[in-house]
């Protein structure tokens, strides 16, 4: 049995001052406490209390982090990048559970407790990644919860061999089945929707789709998404990653997009590009759709940017939404914490009693400035266990 | 005679390790030097070496920095924000020589060296903001260099006696002319600009244009604002901040006029914004514009984030810029400080011998990195004195 956690002075969601009683990994009491018997005691001073941050979207298995200062090469196309990035994973062996645990070792420092990522599977690398992260991802289990996207990073139809791959690395226990730009990677819309749906129906598992396409290709392959969630009855069960589309300037057909996405509960992942168009994140959960954010790739072949920090991402989503009033500024934080927790499923998520103490104490007057200020003086808590103080982690994790 | 520094082992712009000797404020060699008689001795572990930040657009009189957090409630419209800013000043009686000595010291922090400023000047403030700026560059003037843009943010014709105070702010010291969107704001392009190119020619000074005018109207004025550059003679000193029309959806209409500022040599500063049409950095600089950087107003009444970081500024340029390439992400950087130098007209910055030891040492193997990575552990000199070490100033400033 863990030791109980009794935290002193925090302002829960940055409210009136209050202690955390912490028993068995679950908030059991918040309020006027002061001591209890056989605890350990953290002392709050007055930090925000905010719910662990999820990260709903990045790629553990290709970070660079660690590796040294990574020259960026790539051409602009999305193809290149992604040959690139096969030629990179041969030369320079990209281990997958080295370079997943440090990624988890960085973003538990910023608050994360809770990841969703796509690993790459294709008919080079095969399931090696998959096998990687659930490697690390067993190793790690007291401190981080990741769930695994089997994800078809090369293409699945152009390339023979990847769908079978992609039902063994469901088999082997990746949760979520992954789909990417069915036009403009795979040239075949309806096969490659076609066969992902088929693969989240035969194992009962969520959908989460990447959708780089723009404009008018973007929203024809939105439509056929929306119209095979309404048929395989997956209302609640797709995520449409990036949905660059619904930032076309044609707005009455983006918000037409919007209300169907919204009927048929299909959530939508940002991470607030500043250099494309990109899901208007206001009008979205105002329309009802349930917005996670992402880092995307951290350091990686793709991306040279990237801390794994979810606050600094809600300053990015919020900078890029043009979020000014401390009510949107929260709305940029809610999408990287609640937002990712009902996208991955999360059933006791947030800072009710009977929650998992998953938590993140933070300097700030109010959440709005937490997110502004991302401050690196960070106190993290996995259910119930103190793993990070002061932004340094209590024991190695890498 | 100021002692002399030593620094040694440091990489300039990321090359191979050096020693820096530092005499009279300037770098005096740059080698294997090893050991200097009587000179203080600074080891750079190292660390890159770059020439001190420079924040060529901020607005140093109004930053909220250290006044608690400020609940943003402002409307979404420009005028919303310039009237509920005055309002704000009567309330909360902002303390421009006391605020804008907190955002320096904070800059100083984050590694710039050189800050251009526009300080308001209306009818309801009258000088004091320029008078408190003074004072505080007085002050501080061993460890920050500070240029005033005298600024007439509430309107210059729409307001009846601001021509006549900002030319008693040019009289009093201010370095530049400062202007503000001549057709939506001031409502009579022509009398505006007539009235601020007169003011910069009798005073034998640049000017900066706040230019926040989207597309076509944007356009215009920036076509005005082009052809009393010419008239007036006045190439290599006009500057347009921000000039979102850059960014138009018209590519050609906007390679037009990006040529036109080439050729009457019109520098432009961008904040990188990721919510707005923003010019293109890498088409203007190989136009052959001087392309700056600036924070724009930090954790003020208009703007809720921001944190002096340069660093970090040029992260988000290149984000907005979708600068992935290990060059591309250096062009952000020298944005960020030759482009802010230039426009500032310095004529010793850098990092040969002779330029004035204004530097800035930060861990990283390359520039890139350093604009990625963003550590907090920096050393800044300011004219051959570390005035940050480890990211702490050595003397208090504010």
């Amino acid at each position: 049995m863990p030791q109980d956690l009794l935290i002193l002075d925090v302002r829960p969601a940055g409210g009136q001052s209050a202690d955390v009683l912490i028993r068995d990994g679950q908030i059991a009491a918040v309020g006027t406490i002061g001591a209890a018997d056989g605890a350990a005691v953290l002392d709050g001073g007055g930090a925000l209390l905010l719910p662990g941050l999820v990260e709903a979207h990045t790629h553990l298995d290709k970070t660079l982090w660690g590796m040294g200062w990574h020259k960026h090469s790539a051409g602009p196309r999305l193809i290149d990048k992604i040959e690139n990035e096969r030629r990179i994973r041969r030369e320079t062996g990209i281990d997958p559970d080295r370079q997943s645990a440090r990624q988890v070792a960085q973003s538990l420092r910023m608050g994360t407790t809770h990841i969703r990522s796509h690993v790459d599977v294709d008919t080079e690398v095969g399931l090696a990644g998959i096998e990687g992260v659930m490697a690390m991802r067993e190793r790690l289990k007291a401190v981080i919860d990741v769930q695994i996207v089997a994800f078809p990073q090369s293409g699945l139809l152009i390339r023979p061999g990847t769908l079978e791959l992609l039902d063994r690395a469901m088999a082997l226990g990746a949760e979520v089945v992954g789909g990417l730009d069915p036009c403009a990677i795979d040239r075949d819309p309806k096969g490659h929707l076609d066969a992902i749906f088929g693969l989240a129906e035969k194992h009962g598992r969520p959908l989460d789709i990447h959708l780089h396409e723009p404009g008018e290709m973007g929203a024809f392959s939105l439509e056929l998404i929306i119209e095979r969630t309404r048929a395989h009855g997956m209302q609640g069960k797709v995520t449409v990653s990036h949905g660059f589309c619904l930032g076309m300037p044609d707005v009455d057909q983006a918000r037409r997009l919007i209300a169907d996405l919204a009927r048929e509960r299909i959530a939508v992942m940002t991470t607030g590009p500043a250099s494309r168009p990109a899901p208007p994140v206001k009008q979205c959960v105002e329309a009802g759709i349930v917005v996670c954010g992402g880092s995307d790739g951290i350091r990686d072949s793709w991306n040279p940017y990237g801390n794994g920090d979810m606050l600094e991402r809600a300053m990015l989503i919020g900078l890029r939404n043009n979020f000014r009033l401390d009510e949107e500024i929260e709305l940029a934080l809610d999408v990287c914490s609640h937002g990712g927790a009902t996208v991955m499923g999360l059933d006791s998520y947030g800072l009710a009693v009977g929650c998992a103490a998953d938590l993140l104490l933070v300097p700030g007057d109010t959440p709005a400035e937490a997110v502004v200020a991302r401050p690196a003086d960070r106190t993290v808590i996995k259910r119930g266990k103190v793993v990070v103080r002061n932004g340094e982690l209590t024991e190695p994790v890498a």
